[in-house]
Formats: structure tokens, C-alpha cells, sequence
């Protein structure tokens, strides 16, 4: 072989290498492509995937994540933005049981890893219209519903509000002070994968220009 | 120049092309992956950067839009899946000056090229809990709102519930039969950017465990 063929030769196995490459990266970029995702998409998809969250694996969630969440609350929208609300995270399995104990309805908190209260504060609320304090903590609560579900979680709004017993139960167990209005508990968890979300969407739900 | 050495150039040549070409999708990659985005991430982010908007620019919102807004809305949670809502897409400026003639807070609608009116509808409710009419529409209320910044678009919650003089001067103009609760509108449109997001945390409201 002499020089001229040799050298052919390495360019040829060079040529194949960065070809090779080439093809490999092409495949790769295609994959990541396919994969992202834009923010309209994933909101839009989260708010539909989103689903009621009873049964947890035994994974305990961390207080950074429970922090996030309770993050994501404090983002929602209030009412001459007073931002009436207060958040109590969970962990203390014991704590859950005994709030269990009279909430028929808050299955949730039968095998949570954690749960979230969520409560108005009617020391903050403007007096001109105190009732916002529902509103608000409810557009709060979705948030970290949206939030857990966004997060590979599952949870579920379990009702305080409205109900005196429900509200009275949760004031004991918590040492909530009067002011705090208990709104609801959220137990959450990494999801088991039973649960799955509905298709909810009625098109005579929507009505155009006036009813 | 001999055959050879012709080869030889040619797959220089090649070479050349092919790394070129290797770079130049690197790069590619590189982009794609720093602007794609997890579900998490996008999710978390546009809960922080939703902001109540009240100016708008001239461009429409198209009606398939507004459907997917409404869509959102009908996804969120309700007290026994009653699902106690309905949605009134309104793009008549007459409609929305009309609306906003009583609604000292609805600055909004001044100049919104569409509005949603969320409202309960007391015929679905469960009669155990007719009040979780105003807890599940400020949910489908919060999803609307997302879906609105995650598509570029901007609102704001503006209330109707509570309030008799507002609910009643809303069900006027809109035609509402008695069972249909207006809850609140939402006047939306493209922004004009001179909102901002705030950042609402606040560790005071985070509590652990119990109060």
C-alpha cells in the first residue's frame, strides 16, 4: 500500500466515524425535540391530568417539595390582594389519623406520607369583604393541586369549609388560634397509579355572548 | 494531480462537510435542550408568573382559544364530581361595557377584547353541601387563569360573587336564569406587558406540623 492509498484510507474510516456521528446526533436531536414540551403545553395538560390522589406508595415526600407547594399557594390571586391565607404541612402520621378520625369524607389520610392544610386568616382579610377569604384560599388550594400533579405527587382537596364540626375538629387537633378558618386538607403522596383522571369537558357548559 | 491524490481531496472535502455539518447540529442540541422544559418546571413557573392583567393590545382572542380556556375551567375538582358550573364566553365589547357600567373593580373590562363569566349552577349541586358551588368554581376559576398566562394571554379575576348588587346587575345583562350564580368575569386578552408577576412568598405562612 502506498502513501496516497493509506491516506484514502484514513480519510474514508474518518469520513464513516463523523457520518456516523452525525446520524447519531440527528436521531438524538429528534428524540429531545419530540420531548419538550412548551410551558401552553404542559399547563394545559397538567390542568387535565390532574386527578383526585387516595392511595400513596410508602415514598416519603420531602419538606423541600412541601415547600414548593406551599410556594405555589401563596401565588394565587386574592382579593385586594390581601393574601389571606396560612399553610400547615404534615408529616406526623399520628397527626393525620387523629384529623382522620372525624372527616368521613378525607379517605386521603388514611395512608398519606403528608398532607397540607390550607386556612384563611381573617387577621388579614380586607373588611369590606371578609368572605374573599374563601375564594382566595380555594384559588390557593388549586394551585397546589396543579403543583403536586405537576410534580409526579398525587393529592386530593379534602372539604373543611364549609362545616362547624369539620372546622371544629381541625382547630382542635391543629391548636388553631380563631382567627384561622380552616379551608381544607390535602393529603398527598407519591401516586400508586390507580387513580385516573376524567375527561370532565361538556360542551353545554359554554355558552356565547349571553345565556 | 494524480487519481489519488483527487480521492484524497475529495474526502478531505467530505470530511470537512460532515464535521461542519456535526457542529452545527451540536449546537442545535445544545439550544433545543436548554429551552425545553420539564412538566415541573413549566407548571411551577407559570403558577409564579400568572398576574392579574387588565391592559391589552387590539389582537382578538380567537374562539378556539376561549374554548380551550373554558376546557381548563371544567377540568379542576368539585365537591361529589357535581361539576357545578357553566362558562359564558363573551366577545361583544357592547356586552362587556354593559357589564362594567356596575362593577367599580372590572377596570378590565374597559378595554378586553373577551371576557369569561364563571358561574355555579344550583341545579347540579349535591343538596348534602349546595355552598361548594362557590369553592368549585374559584378552583375552575384558578385553572382558567393559568391556562390564560400559559398561552401568552393575560386576566384577572374580577368578583361578582359576593355580592347581591353585582350578582344581580351580572344576571341582567347576561340573561342568567335564577339557578345560575355569576361568580366572577374574567376580561382577557394579550397583554401590553406592563404587569408584572410579584413574588408573594411569605415564610410567616408556612407552618409545620401544627400551628
Amino acid at each position: 500500500m502506498n502513501k496516497s492509498n493509506l491516506l484514502a484510507l484514513l480519510l474514508v474510516i474518518a469520513l464513516f466515524i463523523t457520518t456516523y456521528k452525525l446520524v447519531e446526533m440527528k436521531n438524538e436531536l429528534k428524540e429531545v425535540s419530540q420531548s419538550a414540551t412548551t410551558k401552553k403545553e404542559a399547563v394545559l395538560s397538567v390542568i387535565q391530568s390532574r386527578k383526585s390522589v387516595r392511595n400513596y406508595t410508602d415514598k416519603l415526600v420531602s419538606k423541600e417539595d412541601l415547600n414548593t407547594i406551599m410556594r405555589a399557594g401563596m401565588a394565587a390571586p386574592s382579593g385586594h390582594d390581601t393574601r389571606p391565607w396560612q399553610f400547615i404541612a404534615i408529616t406526623d402520621r399520628g397527626t393525620m389519623l387523629e384529623l382522620r378520625k372525624e372527616l368521613e369524607w378525607a379517605r386521603g389520610l388514611d395512608g398519606s406520607p403528608a398532607a397540607i392544610v390550607v386556612c384563611g386568616d381573617m387577621s388579614k382579610v380586607d373588611k369590606r369583604n371578609p368572605e374573599f377569604w374563601i375564594t382566595d384560599t380555594s384559588a390557593a388550594t388549586q394551585n397546589i393541586l396543579l403543583a403536586i400533579e405537576a410534580m409526579g405527587l398525587g393529592g386530593v382537596w379534602s372539604t373543611l369549609y364549609p362545616g362547624d364540626e369539620r372546622m371544629q375538629h381541625a382547630r382542635k387537633i391543629l391548636n388553631l388560634p380563631d382567627h384561622i378558618m380552616p379551608m381544607c386538607v390535602i393529603p398527598l403522596g407519591y401516586p400508586t397509579g390507580v387513580e385516573k383522571a376524567k375527561d370532565k369537558y361538556n360542551a353545554d357548559d359554554i355558552h356565547w355572548e349571553k345565556w
